[in-house]
């Protein structure tokens, strides 16, 4: 193209990088180093999945390597990793941060479970009982992604590199972690660690340990994992198989007179050729170690010997010749008799009561998270997920207490509901996690057939109603300062219905993801991309079928669902507008100047694609509100005549400004 | 997680990096960098998207820094591009290249095309008479992305950096290229360039011209562009519009009795506002370039001293203002009265007659492509789409050339049928994007209304007709020696029908996706996915309803293509088997062994989503073959009794191994 005149502005040269993330405001004054020792806002102890997730988020929420340090004891991402599986509820949240595609793009998708059983047929020995799907809980993914855990970190810590310069300080190793309130209550903890050797301590307001299941933080601060070790062992090996077993791409729950196997598919390497994840149950059992000694054992080391000596009879040879049994009379081998990596495990269930350390005004100052607050055993593939998603769910509620976007304390309660929110909702997580996983894990260790202990009937129906738990799509938190739910069993409920696994809006649970029409151009919608994970609140509107005439309840709601926006401080509530099916075509003109003005490019036809209004609950006659909070889970849910409840509930959440 | 007992294989380490593509075999010897002088097997000059499309493509075929060389004269990728349309072919190909994420995530989207024209009613001045959907040809991409054309090249250049140390060499401006077979006919092109102000010269086997419209390899060559300039002059300008225009974030063709504009929305940037490019065309005419002597002119100089004085007078102001009269009644002013970008420009179109220079054997030494070949005006979004595809068809030929792949010359005929295939199928192309232009841009710049010109009716209808080019999904290649389409016409032929655009299968063009459910997993599919740039050649069995029949024509097809595979060097072929709705459930047990062997993951339900057969024209009673082409192209079609035509088809681009 001749092009003869040619004039740019100087933003311009920044386009061609991808996209970031706008941080959040900050009413608190800006945090500046001091010059009397070495002071952050955050310290996070451990990067492995939970710790690299919040260091992401609170990175792109704004903090910077001044203000935010990250810790890890190893060298680099985990190269060797265990867990693998990516539910579809951490996809939707990977989608939210932008940083899903490798996954969906490269991870292998397990669409579905396949159950083979002891077969009356004595030749066949085992035969495939059901086909059933992988995911049965609604999802933006319906299907769980498996990948190499070393993969999963890596994207993350890739993504953190564009927030931060520093990104994770290595070979840092904590030694000790204290509150000292004394000398400095703004950075009452104090953190000495060994980096590279040398030990250094610096101060810090909160601290945060994802440390793991040996946790230091855990230790340092005294608190216990409660739980109860059973005496399974189980072996877990992965390898390019060779093999004429018809199902070794899908996952399957094999169960044969001579043991149990599970199979994992997974992703694709760079031979062209497929990997495969073997779990065995290994019939050696032990005596239940004494885990509490385990775990409070400052040395890390195992105390009971005896156990030990039994476990350290597991080789890969046996778990390999035990899952070839278990498969019979297919076989199973590793290609060129090569095993990709192999381990062995003894199944606890272990939780810790206490997630937050408070100071003594209340405020939280020691968090843990992932597997340093609940262990427990891989095969629902669980750990990684519920890991990430304990930092998801604080990591919003951390920076608004950093950057004074929490509500000033009031002088009765708790100082930091929000903060505290946190253990209300993650502990009873982990306890359904660890209550499920003790069910699961006996179910699979079992014996299984039409003569004994539990029929494959009974081992389906259990699959089926853990899915919404195994998806990550069916958690639902219980009422708090977060999730105002107690006028909704009233008949003015503007939600009608109770299959909230299949949308029905619930506070305490996350938006689900439905497919609109765009207004503005026409273009095809995903409501999870008006949510991205940028730690903002977002007021959905389901305007009613009245949105068109000028005096209408959506118009007066819309209207006082902007004004009420200006009470917050700015670009931390985004407006989401859906229109039901209207008895007209319309223009700009005909809907409030407020819809266009806030919601141009978030203003959806929420009927002609998916029926956002059946699936959601709400009748097209009556629109409704909900808050949506930074995490993706409904916190309130309103008539359209009643602003007033949206607005209580976000004052719970976020300070006002220009007020008083 | 108690992990007592781990061992890992050391590739494991290697599995935390995102996935690369395979290099290609290599029969030829391999290339050592000789002693006497640099020399290079392929130098690429320019680092635009042509240019890096060729350069990514050859990378990740498997040429090393030391065998292929790119230089470009800027410093660094493009910041002030011009172009940024995406049509869903080339995103199709960005897919199948594993880079088109972030164009499917941040690009805008079109999804609609709106047309505006003068109304009957005076004081609405114009309206809308219709909404069309942008994309109107299948593709797995239904919508046209924009997005800064530095963007685009960013993502190739990031991602050619993961194959090649060096990436572009940049600095470096190409002085001369000549053929010399004397002194060395194995590396017959001489090239001489300044890099970072110090003369160089090196010789290489082929050279590749990917230096725009002024390209000095074109004029070294003594090629001419051929055509005429129209003399329309347009201007364009990016800016985030503060309008009340309600179709701004449509694509729109506004006809007003005070001229046209065309709306091009673009993506979103950091401040979260979005982008709109406008086109005006500006009144003011010119007497015509003479384009020959602007292109000849060794010094670049425009001579046309007295247009040039005239176009000098539009302004910034010009084209806002003239955008701002043709929207009327509406308003439309940059925010905060800041431009982005702006340009103006004088529509010609023009080709060269050849894109391939050959040495005195009639082997391809120097090849065009893009910009270089061909210049035409910016509205159809074709240019930067088109530039691409030059490189995409070039490529493969080129390395099969270079590596040995290409079958060895016979007596009679050309040498090199493969490389000269470059120029028959994209000249073609070429002559078809200028007549399409012209077109375009003279119907586009006149004047329309109900009482002079075309009307908007003639517009609409070009626009339709046209939308198979403009997508890029309705490119049809002629006949040649990577094209057999001879006997097609007989009653003997496979595939009925002949609505190719929507996927009726026909060598020239390329294979539309289509969504499989895979056997291996139950995983839906693209069967795009199974066709990644990887530069290999597939063949497509389409099986008939006899498949699970021992004797079967099927069974006897699939043994024979297995067979003929063996004939090819190893991993050049792949296998991707379709099946029918059959009459009864399977195992890997009832099919041909060779499925499983050869296709594992690639063998797929065709009517279990969409209805392959029926979208491909085949008999799910008879079945059919083809090759797929390594750029996506069907290469050939045959009956399933008629293996003897895929063979002779391979034998025309591949060389075979092990042979007499």
């Amino acid at each position: 193209m001749p092009v003869f005149t040619e004039h740019s502005s100087s933003s311009r040269n920044l386009r061609v990088l991808p996209s970031f993330a706008a941080p959040l405001p900050r009413p608190a004054p800006p945090f500046e180093p001091q010059s009397n020792g070495e002071k952050y806002e955050v310290v996070i102890v451990g990067a492995g999945p939970a710790g690299l997730m919040l260091n992401l988020l609170l990175s792109r929420y704004g903090l910077s390597d001044t203000s935010l340090l990250c810790i890890d004891s190893k060298p680099s991402t985990l190269k060797t990793g265990q867990a693998d599986g990516v539910q579809p509820r951490t996809l939707e949240v990977f989608k939210t941060l932008g940083i899903s595609d490798e996954i969906e793009n490269e991870a292998c998708h397990m669409w579905q479970f396949a159950f083979w059983n002891p077969s009356n047929d004595k030749d066949k020995i085992i035969e495939r009982t059901a086909v059933v799907p992988e995911v049965l809980a609604p999802s933006r993914f319906s299907y769980e992604a498996t990948i190499h855990q070393g993969r999963i970190e890596r994207i993350m810590e890739t993504d953190l590199l564009r927030y931060s310069k520093r990104g994770v300080l290595r070979n840092t190793r904590l030694v000790d972690v204290r509150i000292d309130e004394e000398s400095d209550a703004e950075f009452p903890v104090v953190v000495t660690m060994d980096t590279n050797g040398e030990e250094k301590v610096v101060r810090t307001k909160h601290l945060v340990g994802a440390d793991g299941a040996h946790s230091i933080v855990r230790q340092c601060m005294g608190l216990r994992l409660e739980g109860e070790s059973l005496d399974h062992i189980w072996g877990v090996i992965d390898l390019v198989a060779d093999t004429d077993f018809p199902d070794i791409r899908r996952r399957c729950a094999i169960h044969s007179p001579a043991g149990s196997v599970m199979v994992i598919p997974r992703e694709r390497i760079s031979t062209g050729e497929y990997l495969t994840r073997l779990y065995v149950h290994v019939p050696e059992t032990v005596v239940p170690d004494n885990d509490q000694d385990q775990v409070l054992d400052a040395n890390g080391a195992v105390k009971a010997e005896d156990a030990r000596q039994r476990r350290s009879k597991i080789t890969q040879d046996g778990i390999l010749q035990q899952a070839a049994d278990a498969m019979k009379p297919y076989y199973i081998r590793p290609k060129d008799g090569v095993v990709d990596w192999w381990a062995a495990y003894q199944i606890g269930q272990r939780v810790s009561p206490q997630f937050i350390v408070n100071d003594s005004q209340g405020v939280g100052r020691v968090f843990i998270v992932g597997d340093a607050c609940h262990t427990h055993s891989p095969k629902a593939g669980q750990g990684m997920n519920v890991s990430m998603m304990d930092s998801y769910n604080l990591a919003w509620k951390l920076i608004y207490h950093v950057n004074g976007l929490a509500p000033e304390p009031t002088a009765t309660g708790t100082p930091t509901p929000l903060l505290d929110s946190y253990q209300t909702e993650r502990h009873q997580i982990a306890q359904q996690l660890i209550d499920f996983d003790r069910k699961f894990s006996t179910m699979f260790s079992g014996k299984m057939g039409a003569t004994e202990g539990l029929t494959q009937e009974e081992f389906q129906q259990a699959f089926k109603l853990g899915n919404g738990f195994t998806s990550g799509c069916g958690v639902e938190y219980p009422e708090s300062t977060v999730v105002l739910r107690d006028d909704l069993e009233d008949s003015t409920s503007p939600v009608k219905g109770t299959d909230y696994l299949s949308g029905i809006l619930r506070p305490g649970r996350r938006l689900l993801d439905v497919r609109l029409l765009r207004h503005a151009d026409g273009s095809p919608r995903h409501i999870h991309d008006d949510i991205p994970s940028t730690g903002r609140f977002r007021v959905l509107c389901l305007a009613s079928t009245d949105l068109l005439d000028r005096q209408s309840v959506s118009a007066r709601a819309l209207d006082a669902v902007s004004g009420l926006m200006t009470t917050f401080p700015v670009s931390i509530i985004e407006l989401i507008v859906l229109h039901p099916k209207l008895h007209r075509p319309f223009e700009w003109d005909d809907v409030p100047t407020c819809v266009k003005q806030r919601a141009e490019m978030r203003f959806h036809d929420g009927s002609a694609l998916d029926d956002a209004y059946a699936i959601y609950g709400v009748d097209p006659a009556k629109g409704a509100l909900a808050v949506i909070r930074p995490d993706g889970y409904v916190g309130v849910v309103a008539r359209l005549d009643h602003v007033s409840r949206v607005e209580e509930y976000l004052k719970r959440c976020i300070r006002t400004v220009n007020e008083g």
